[in-house]
């Protein structure tokens, strides 16, 4: 067994969703004790940093039902099965902005909340985006609205709070970072 | 009704666990239509980005079940029901790493997965720590190994996605963006 490795003894599967299973695991401990993990099983999930051609970052703004507010966040939305991230990225652009890209630069991947879900965010860049000719039906569940920002708006909303959502405060510190705006 | 709000109709308590609990909403889009969102409860947490006197910074390797293998992130825990999160942020840095504090910086607070889970993290740096006299218990099932990094150590760790851990890629481009090293 590997270094810390946890082995489960047993799976209680909880909650088969649209989204999210639950299942909870009896597993012993690295010290021979036993315990209980919640495990949340999530598709996966892509997040795209689109710069228009003036330099602006494009935001959406919608409600997420969890926190019962609207956040400012980069357009983003999880893999369906068997489909490439790149893909998600694409039809999550065209869907939430209108805009579509095909030049993706991929930034990078990270787990969003590892202590209770397997979420994994493949994040992507792209300054060489154009509007779509027909407006593409997007979710029938989803409302979203535009906000477009300069880098400078961008980083002002983080320290106002604003912004505050895992990859969105990424994406805002990687192109502080990278400075190629 | 506000911009986008969804108007919870029905709300189904599936599962109420110790650090997570699922429950299923009924609700009404601002388009007139029914839909099911399925909600992550969560306590929120915190994250701490401890630097040594020679200027490393002081991450934790930890066994996540979730993804059945061990991530490097920065020391980390949930809040505890009442707790401020700056004295969540001590007490894990105090259990996963032997080292306190009494000089914390907050840094940011963010959502880490808003499409499905209410969880918010929220992040504290200090450069002033020093170990601790003696070792406190920490929690029964964490185990955890420390790894020490310069800043160019931890963005080569970023870049081979050795380091792929949201909050974690946070800290580390946001010491690169402050060149404080």
């Amino acid at each position: 067994m590997k270094k810390f490795e946890e082995e489960t003894i047993h799976t209680e599967k909880i909650y088969d969703g649209k989204v999210v299973k639950l299942q909870v695991d009896d597993v012993i401990l690295p010290n021979g004790k036993k315990s209980k993990r919640e495990l949340i099983k999530h598709p996966g999930a892509v997040g795209i940093i689109p710069i228009t051609k003036d330099k602006k970052i494009v935001f959406v703004e919608q409600y997420r039902k969890p926190l019962e507010k609207t956040l400012v966040e980069i357009p983003a939305g999880k893999l369906e099965a068997g489909e490439k991230p790149e893909i998600t990225a694409i039809r999550e652009l065209e869907e939430e902005t209108g805009y579509t890209t095909n030049s993706l630069q991929f930034v990078a991947s990270f787990y969003t909340s590892p202590g209770f879900a397997d979420e994994i965010m493949h994040l992507y860049i792209t300054d060489n985006i154009v509007p779509l000719e027909h407006e593409v039906a997007g979710d029938d569940d989803e409302f979203v609205e535009l906000i477009e920002l300069t880098l400078q708006e961008a980083i002002q909303y983080v320290k106002e709070q604003r912004i505050h959502d895992a990859k969105t405060n990424y994406a805002v510190l990687y192109l502080q970072t990278l400075e190629r705006m």
